[in-house]
């Protein structure tokens, strides 16, 4: 045959090599991958593929064009001419392996088909020749089995029940190996199952089946079932798949072969060694299906396992140092841990595949890290390495789950693992805690009035909302778990229970909780606090140096302050005063406001909030000595502060002296239909000036306080929230300096800050412009501009989010992941006009998206200066923040 | 002097006119309109105006240069010269008027002052030429009066007071004229009350009268009360007031002279017909002041009075002749009917002012219909020249107030007014109002729930909301009055009565509602339905000759649908399939639906909701009669249809055959926390699948029944509401086809229909070129738009948007009138890049604010090909739809 490549078909053997490791879009990763390693010539057993182009036509024209199979026949030659066998013989025969793979590794759900080209005359033919019957016999049933499951969608039940009847009428263990004979009887057994399910005699020739195996592999892509995990990886219908057909090399030939699969570093440490597992006498499947227990590969491992059996470095010392060797130059090669599958025959070792390994979170961390001092990758390597999003994983408790089985699922809205006593109320459940008992508060949904009880608790469990209700922002920010959304959670106050699934749980039992998983567990389980490791530090040390995006941390209290210092904050982007008006007797004080009509006692009221704000505030500044904090007005609707109980709405009315009717009824004019649209932010601000004026007092005064000793902010930003138009913001802001003017006035001292504001409506992005001629900064509320860009109440969606995202009209929950077809481009046009307005305009984003890796790599297209995220998350803002430089560099440079 | 115009002064005098009707920007509308009229050769007093910039140049600088003095005193020269009398005498004396205005006309609100340059010598030097003394004196105490108002900021009731003390104590009757003694003791009088206020000597020499008055007026605009002013009427202080001086001419020299107002057609006839006031020996102050009882001018207008006093047209000849031939020549040259105020001095005619007349609603299209007919006008400027808000109470019955106090004042939510009996209950409400009785159902707001209620009451008035509040809109859909937000109402159903701004109205008592006003009275008062005269189709169907806006209504009732045929709608752009749901039998087939868990019980209900909305189709296609129909899928948020009430609960528990609990339960947990950005719209259709189809198969059939008949729609469009992304879109118009072909399968007829999207989000704006690609049309749903525009809850936003409305912030109800900043260009981006994505796309809005002619003037800019809105507002929008072709036609032009 000629050395011109046939169209669409590119060869990976040791004479010709076409592509590699960047052509996964046409062969596949597998193809392309394998041609990788045969060009730094490794041992991979020869062989060839059928790029998208070519497979996707075979699957739309259902079949072959006799010109396709002449080149495949062609291209068949090639690889009898390397291996020196025959495609079905006659003598030792070559049989092949058909694999589908896209783009990306989507294991164990792309189809293949193995030893194809074997046949009862093939058999004969080799047996003739002197070839090993029970390795004949095995590679037919196994042929067998793959084209029932394949070409006539049999399950692979149908033929492993099969074979365990066979071996249980035998009295055999599942270590035995099968005899030929036996082998050659259960091949027999198979190609009645064969029969019976309809499937017409098996083909016989070889070309057939390989034609037979290419075409039912090209029609797989289509097919429901890959359909539906297309949807569910992101994987678009449009990648296609590429076919790559590959010698065999067999696993199952003899005593001196095996299989087998290794990763180039210990997946839960990190550490540098070789893990993995291996069987003699196998073929790669047989790890992965469990009926046999894989063996350790090394003597170290071995040794932890305490199995009786020899590992590979001893039992087979030549393949051993073979795959050391080539596990070292792979992952120097690739600059990541390998994931490797290998075969080894007669004692010779090939590879099959390679792959990034998936390792642990603290594993991937150390990995990392050593790889640098190891001068194998850079520390731009190391960076990207890493998946910010299992950093989150080190930074919680883990729950020791083993095989428990969760009474609901609902979504992991804060993780970690928590276990505690059932309690229903929020009062005992402070009450509970604060007597030192551990407590899983379990509600409907939360409400800013329960956040006295949800500082004291060990963990959240609610009924309704999801990534973002109440509940969950409120857990994440005290890092505590927070499962939520459970929607089989019913709570009976009357029967003094709870109901998850239809089980009963009663209050003050035990239960567990996993905010990563979401699952619910009856009792008390063992949970783990991860410690962080010093490769922790250094990874993160090094994104620091990297990143241009400033991180900052949203910080309501000095303990939450605290954290986020430790956690690496350059400082606060958000501090939410409203939640300082949580405390029991500060939210009484909140709500007399509201609801009294006495101007005097108003007053009152103002100047004791103030006296309490400039107190935290003074904490506040005290714990970030020096670094900027950005302060955002009071903005949750009013609605939210209403007293809702008889008793509370009893307490307000004692208080102010009135009927509780009176109270009653304004309570009830004052609750709003959509208070995430309703009277919140900068329109709180324009009915009552007051609260603007004293909220400024309380931060100048803290400033003046600790400015003499080097503790106030360097800057001190103040947000005004939710605005929506630029004439609004002008209001503000000369309420601002009327407000700065008296303070100098009163104090002989001028304050310091800059005043900017949120950007969360439409309409302020529309304006920017006009709004930053007023605004010092911009920082976006990505939650609440989520919400009204796409009109979609974070509350409310989870009941139909999901069908949503399992139907693929939403690629992920907007409220975890930035919606990018919508709302990034609205972020863009603000930050865009904004700062043609506004030479020097700050912009931020303080949303929940600020901690998300896949957000953060969005937010940093658009340009913006800084993130701020809950203290948690800092880690992981900076790590994702430093990749998502790496990435905007690597796509300026190509 | 010379001939050439000092800096800043324009002259409108018979041998010197500078500037015209055009120069309002620069001279104030007085100013312009002077200069206009001197041009004309009308007889206007002579006199020059300073121009805004001069004006604002005094205000800055609160004082003028020594250039500007002698500009003005030579010009003072030019007017003497004309009039022949001197400025201070000696002699018969020349005195000034100086008058601010801006470039529109802000009735009474700027300030004026008249006789400026008389004193006690000027007086003294008049006498000894032999003019009158009364009429002296009388000039003097007018401009003490006026001096003391304008530049010592003293109330009019402090000169008013003393000169009915003074009046009382002589024991004069109100028509009475003083006599020379007794007004000289007047002026003594008043010039104590100046000293007593603080105000030294009022400066004698006429000079410096004028530069004294001319500083105080230039000084007003900026004044507390007029910035208040300008805020109200939207008028921005940038615009500035010019000061036009203007010799006197005096109704109040002797017998022959008089001062008056005059309109070119009758005001509320809209006849035409000269009508107006006069007094004679008197000053245009005295006619407004309400001192002295104004005569009639026509003898026709005094036999209609029936007073015992002589007519203009009889006493004074002459100038009434003068003046029937003055009106005629405005009404010719400005093309619209006209307002004039007048002075006879000596019998001669002079003009003050000339103001587009302010005609009531009929007679404003009579009047324009007319003067067509007459020749004076084109068809367009009569378009052009009608309010098309006025026509609204055109189309409402209306109250004969007769001077009643109101209880309270709420939100004018939609026009007309009613009596009825005070119901709190709604199912009472119905059955009142099916016995006969008259209904006015007072609720705190009104829910879907209420609408069987609604829709037989006489009218509604609720204690929250606003104009688009649920009430309002249904309210406005149905035709009937309906005020909302009465914040000083309440609803004491344990007391069995309600309050109202503290009074108790008891159940069952009268109250009568004008929701023109928002007013809300005691008892029954009369009210008059207007008939539509045939000047109100005439110029409809002129209207409708220019418009290029096709004008559809909303209608959800073949009901709505004859009114809208009636008032001229060209086919449905909105039925809202929602209402159909709100018949108690349905609402319950549809409770029954969202929370049945039964397969066979839900397939049951389907089939009975799709034979009734079938029904319902049929009917409304029927009416339509081959016109196009928009047909929305249902959108509400399941929310607004789940039973509320215990009795509620326990009957659908009843029919569903489960614990009443379980059904609370899962009320419960269907309840939102924002309905309006919860489960609605596009969204019902991709968790309920089988409402789409459901909705599809009863469109299809009813088209099917109807399409033999020709009744059936040329067009059918349906609509999905609340589209939020490309991929939405297309996966419902995969879902419909599937209906589609379903149905032609069948039935063996290939329904056919256009399907299209409401744009009510954000989203769908920004990514409108993607959705157009699946959607034949757009519908702006322009109030959701606004809602997530804004950020704003139609509902709630009544507790804070009065204080935007007042303080500038918002220059109109963005729910009422379309907001201009930020909305409108949403809608031209989605115009914009829907048409660069398809070709053809018919792009309209139907939301409340297509009914709004501010709103519909900016969506034409838009280029929108239909607007559709409620039935009672067609007339409304056809009118404004016209006008909106004019100005743009004009604005091409120009």
């Amino acid at each position: 045959m000629g050395e011109t490549a046939a169209d669409g078909i590119r060869f990976f053997c040791r004479r010709r090599v076409e592509g590699g490791a960047t052509d996964a879009a046409m062969l596949g990763h597998k193809g392309a991958n394998l041609a990788e390693m045969a060009r730094l010539g490794l041992p991979v057993p020869p062989g060839f593929t059928l790029d998208v182009t070519l497979t996707r036509r075979i699957a739309r024209e259902d079949g072959m064009t006799p010109e396709t199979m002449a080149q495949i026949g062609e291209a068949v030659v090639l690889l009898e001419e390397e291996t020196g066998a025959r495609f079905g013989g006659p003598g030792r025969p070559l049989l092949l392996a058909v694999r589908a793979s896209t783009r990306r590794a989507l294991p164990g759900l792309l189809p293949a088909m193995l030893n194809v080209g074997i046949s009862r005359p093939v058999i004969e033919s080799a047996l003739a020749a002197g070839e090993d019957a029970a390795f004949l016999w095995d590679c037919y049933r196994r042929f067998l089995h793959g084209y029932g499951h394949l070409v006539l969608g049999m399950t692979h039940e149908a033929f492993e029940y099969e074979l365990e009847d066979f071996r249980e009428a035998l009295g055999l263990a599942p270590d035995m190996p099968l005899e030929a004979a036996q082998l050659e009887e259960l091949a027999g057994r198979y190609e009645e199952l064969i029969a019976e399910a309809g499937g017409g005699p098996v083909p016989e020739e070889p070309r057939e089946q390989l034609h037979v195996a290419l075409l039912a592999a090209a029609r797989a892509w289509n097919s429901p079932r890959v359909r539906e995990a297309q949807r569910l990886y992101g994987v678009p219908t449009e990648w296609g798949a590429a076919l790559s057909v590959q010698a065999m090399v067999f696993g199952n030939r003899d005593a001196d072969s095996a299989a087998g699969v290794a990763v180039s570093r210990d997946p839960v440490s990190g550490e540098k060694a070789l893990a993995g597992e291996y069987l003699p006498r196998a073929q790669g499947e047989d790890i992965v299906a469990g009926l046999r227990t894989p063996w350790p590969i090394t003597e170290e491992e071995r040794r932890r396992s305490g199995l009786d059996v020899p590992s590979m470095e001893l039992s087979m010392p030549d393949a051993f140092a073979a795959l050391l060797k080539t596990v070292a130059m792979l992952e120097r090669h690739y600059r990541k841990p390998q994931n490797i599958e290998f075969v080894v025959e007669d004692g010779r070792l090939w590879l099959l595949q390679a792959l990034p390994a998936r390792l642990g979170p603290a594993a991937a961390l150390r990995a990392a890290v050593d790889m640098v001092r190891e001068g194998l990758v850079s520390r731009e390597d190391a960076i990207l390495q890493v998946d910010p999003y299992q950093l989150e994983k080190l930074l919680h408790p883990v729950l020791e789950r083993a095989g428990a089985r969760a009474l609901a699922r609902g979504i992991g809205a804060s993780p970690g693992a928590a276990s505690g006593e059932v309690v229903i109320d929020a009062e005992e459940a402070r009450r509970l805690a604060a007597a030192g008992r551990s407590v899983i508060l379990v509600r409907p949904e939360t409400t800013p009035e329960d956040i006295p009880a949800l500082q004291s608790v060990r963990g959240i469990l609610t009924a309704r909302g999801g990534m973002t209700s109440h509940a969950a922002v409120i857990a994440r920010g005290l890092g505590i778990p927070c499962v939520a959304g459970v929607g089989v959670l019913e709570i009976d106050s009357a029967a003094g229970e709870v109901r998850i699934g239809g089980r009963v749980v009663r209050l003050n039992e035990w239960i567990t909780i996993d905010g990563a998983s979401g699952e619910v567990f009856r009792g008390r389980m063992p949970t783990r606090q991860p410690a962080l490791s010093q490769h922790f530090h250094t990874l993160l040390e090094w994104a620091d140096a990297v990143r241009s995006l400033e991180v900052r941390a949203n910080a309501d209290t000095p303990r939450e302050a605290e954290v986020a210092l430790e956690f690496g904050a350059e400082g606060i982007g958000l501090c939410r005063t409203e939640h300082m008006f949580f405390g029991t007797e500060r939210l009484a004080l909140l709500q007399e406001l509201i609801l009294s009509t006495d101007p005097a006692h108003r007053r009152d009221v103002l100047q004791r909030l103030e006296a309490a704000q400039g107190e935290d505030f003074r904490a506040i500044f005290a714990v970030m000595a020096g670094r900027p904090v950005t302060i955002r007005l009071l903005d949750p609707p009013v609605h939210e502060f209403l007293p809702r109980s008889d008793v509370e709405i009893e307490t307000v009315a004692k208080r102010l002296m009135v009927p509780p009717e009176r109270i009653r009824a304004r309570v009830t004019a004052l609750m709003e239909y959509n208070p995430m649209l309703g009277h919140r932010g900068a329109r709180l601000m324009m009915t009552q000036p007051a609260l603007l004026s004293m909220q400024a007092r309380a931060m100048f005064d803290a400033m003046r306080a600790l400015s003499a000793e080097g503790r106030a902010p360097s800057r001190l930003e103040i947000m005004v929230p939710f605005i929506m138009s630029a004439v609004e913001m002008a209001r503000m802001r000369a309420m601002f300096d009327k407000a700065a003017e008296a303070f100098a006035r009163d104090t002989g001292e001028t304050p310091a800050y800059t005043l900017g504001c949120m950007i969360e409506l439409p309409s302020a992005c529309m304006n920017a412009d006009a709004i930053a001629t007023h605004a010092a900064f911009f920082s976006f509320g990505t939650n609440d501009l989520t919400q009204t860009v796409l009109g979609l109440s974070r509350d409310d969606a989870g009941r139909f989010l999901h069908i949503y995202l399992e139907e693929g009209l939403l690629p992920h929950d907007p409220f975890v992941s930035l919606e990018e077809a919508a709302v990034l481009p609205f972020i863009d046009m603000a930050v865009r006009k904004g700062r043609e307005a506004r030479e020097g305009l700050l912009t931020s984003a303080c949303g929940e998206h600020a901690g998300d890796p896949r957000s953060i790599r969005l937010l940093a297209t658009c340009g913006l200066d800084a993130i701020s995220c809950s203290p948690y998350r800092v880690p992981i803002a900076r790590l994702a923040a430093a990749q998502a430089a790496l990435r905007s560099r690597n796509d300026e440079a190509n």
